[in-house]
């Protein structure tokens, strides 16, 4: 399957890409199988390593080449891809193979800081190495999808030129710019709403559970909720990069009033209120800098200025 | 307007609820002037009151009947809706009322506590007053709409009887149980899940804008991400309901370390991290009390151990 070249059209003198391309993956945890997998599943010849022997057995049976080590791994990809635990592991095993990386893309899709992904660039360029820092937004099992989110930085050139490749790991694979750090800025400020909404939720759910609501008859209001913070996204970002926060509907000072009441409604039933007590401490921060009359986006003046 | 007989259909005798119905509403600050508005524009004879005169002048030019005093406006309505600032506003003009307000059915949608609901039902059960209490979850704006949620719990007689006037208000009015404390505990539920997700927004911007993204770049990805958080709601739904958080995908332990991240990123960039030291708090009690291999929902083993 792996072998498969599905096109060799020379016919059309535009299409000088051509759709299958040598690919390496380095690292065969459960996220450096899945991307492997849907390597090989597009059709491109995938070549594996992995530091701890004997990972990728499905792998090699489908098609891909077992390399015996990380050079000769290297050396048979034009894409190589790195999916490790994180930025000591992965410059671990690429900083001996500078030499063998030179002129080839590599592509490390590691989850680190973004000042992390900077200083690996600044290291790549130094060797002649054509530069992409990634980070996967998605679980293994989207991994291939036509709906899974990789954000990219770094040299666009060689994004441009491998964007197809790429694409088979995620179809909505994202270039969000020339700084390497990027990807990694995204990945941090998506997972940063992502997770605190995820606490939200579950406390939300947690408080109802005191006065005997079930989380599943809760549910289908917080789903119709979630398309009034889908428009609120658009709305919150254009104050933001504006920073202006006029505040036409509803206002910091009397959002803040609620917050306290929901703050005291879960002090009383004996919840923890930590995630709450930032909230609001941040909120009130914001109102006491003067920003009572403005939108909730004006809470950005209190994230901004820690007590 | 306010006079207009939509129907006064006699000859089918399974319509034996009139389709208009004579409301009362009693405050009329930026809330109650909209619900008066709405319950106008359905073709209800509306009667209106204001502690503080010449409020409500252009509900009047539109239909509505001004009572000269509170006593006067109840004995109007069949309905009576009161909105003001809180129960202890709401109470004050209530109790002297009482014998008028006897055979009535009483709407009070003033945002409060629980307890304060449960308190004012025990008030109006004395009296023999049929009483719904009301939570409204949308802006002024919003009223009247078929997309407008309010809440309501307490008497479910008087809600069936009354569900064709109150919708007139909203649409998508629910009603969630006979404790009258449950239209403010829905409230108090989904507004934690919304402003926690709603400072998480503001500072996941915050923390891109260090790095030089604009809002505007990332709001694209937060949007599709919420299709994500839409499905998670659900999940996380079934897992509180049933107490058991089995963790197929990723784990809490994992997760942990991801917010970890986040929070040293932000705190790197000089940002507050009040809410992320929250959310990590929380997720590190219930991985301390074995919940490490456990999906996210499991914080919630947390948040009902405080520290
Ligand atoms: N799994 C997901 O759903 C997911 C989602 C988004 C992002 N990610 C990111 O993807 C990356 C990999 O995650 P994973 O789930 O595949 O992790 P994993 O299953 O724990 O695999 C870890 C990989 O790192 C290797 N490794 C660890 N320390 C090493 C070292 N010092 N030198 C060389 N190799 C080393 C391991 O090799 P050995 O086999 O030799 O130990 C293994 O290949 C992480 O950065 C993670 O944050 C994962
Ligand atoms: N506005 C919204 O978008 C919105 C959304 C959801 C829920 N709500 C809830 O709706 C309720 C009313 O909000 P609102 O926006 O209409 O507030 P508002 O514009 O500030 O009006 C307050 C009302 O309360 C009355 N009031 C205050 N203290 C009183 C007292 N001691 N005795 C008698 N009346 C008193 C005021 O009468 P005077 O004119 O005499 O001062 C006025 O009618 C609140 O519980 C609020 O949380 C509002």
């Amino acid at each position: 399957m792996a072998t498969t070249t599905k096109s060799e059209n020379s016919a059309n003198p535009t299409t000088t890409t051509p759709t299958t391309t040598p690919v390496t993956v380095i690292g065969l945890g459960a996220m450096g199988q899945a991307l492997a997998g849907a390597f090989l599943k597009a059709g491109h010849p995938t070549t594996i390593w992995n530091r701890t022997a004997g990972k990728g057995d499905d792998l090699v049976a489908g098609g891909a080449t077992r390399a015996a080590t990380a050079a000769e791994a290297v050396r048979a990809g034009e894409v190589v891809v790195v999916c490790v635990v994180d930025y000591d592991a992965s410059q671990s095993i690429l900083e001996p193979l500078a030499a063998d990386l030179a002129g080839r893309v590599l592509v490390n899709v590691t989850s680190d800081s973004p000042e992390r992904a900077r200083e690996a660039a600044e290291w790549a360029a130094g060797h002649g190495i054509a530069y992409l820092d990634g980070a996967v937004m998605i679980p293994t099992i989207m991994i291939g999808t036509p709906e899974a989110l990789i954000f990219y930085s770094g040299d666009e050139s060689a994004y441009k030129k491998h964007e197809d490749v790429l694409k088979s790991l995620g179809g909505q694979s994202a270039y969000v710019g020339a700084d390497h750090g990027l990807a990694a800025v995204y990945d941090l400020s998506m997972l940063d709403f992502f997770w605190t909404s995820m606490s939200g939720l579950v406390h939300g759910y947690a408080l109802a559970a005191k006065d005997g609501v079930r989380a599943e008859a809760l549910a289908p209001f917080l789903k119709a909720h979630i398309s009034l913070l889908d428009l609120v996204i658009d709305e919150t970002a254009k104050e933001m990069d504006g920073g202006e926060y006029p505040g036409a509907e509803g206002n910091l000072a009397v959002e803040l009033a609620g917050v306290e009441h929901i703050l005291h409604a879960a002090e009383r039933r004996g919840l923890d209120v930590s995630v709450l007590r930032g909230v609001r401490d941040v909120a009130k921060r914001a109102v006491d800098l003067g920003h009572g009359a403005d939108s909730w986006t004006a809470v950005v003046e209190g994230v901004r200025n820690p007590a």
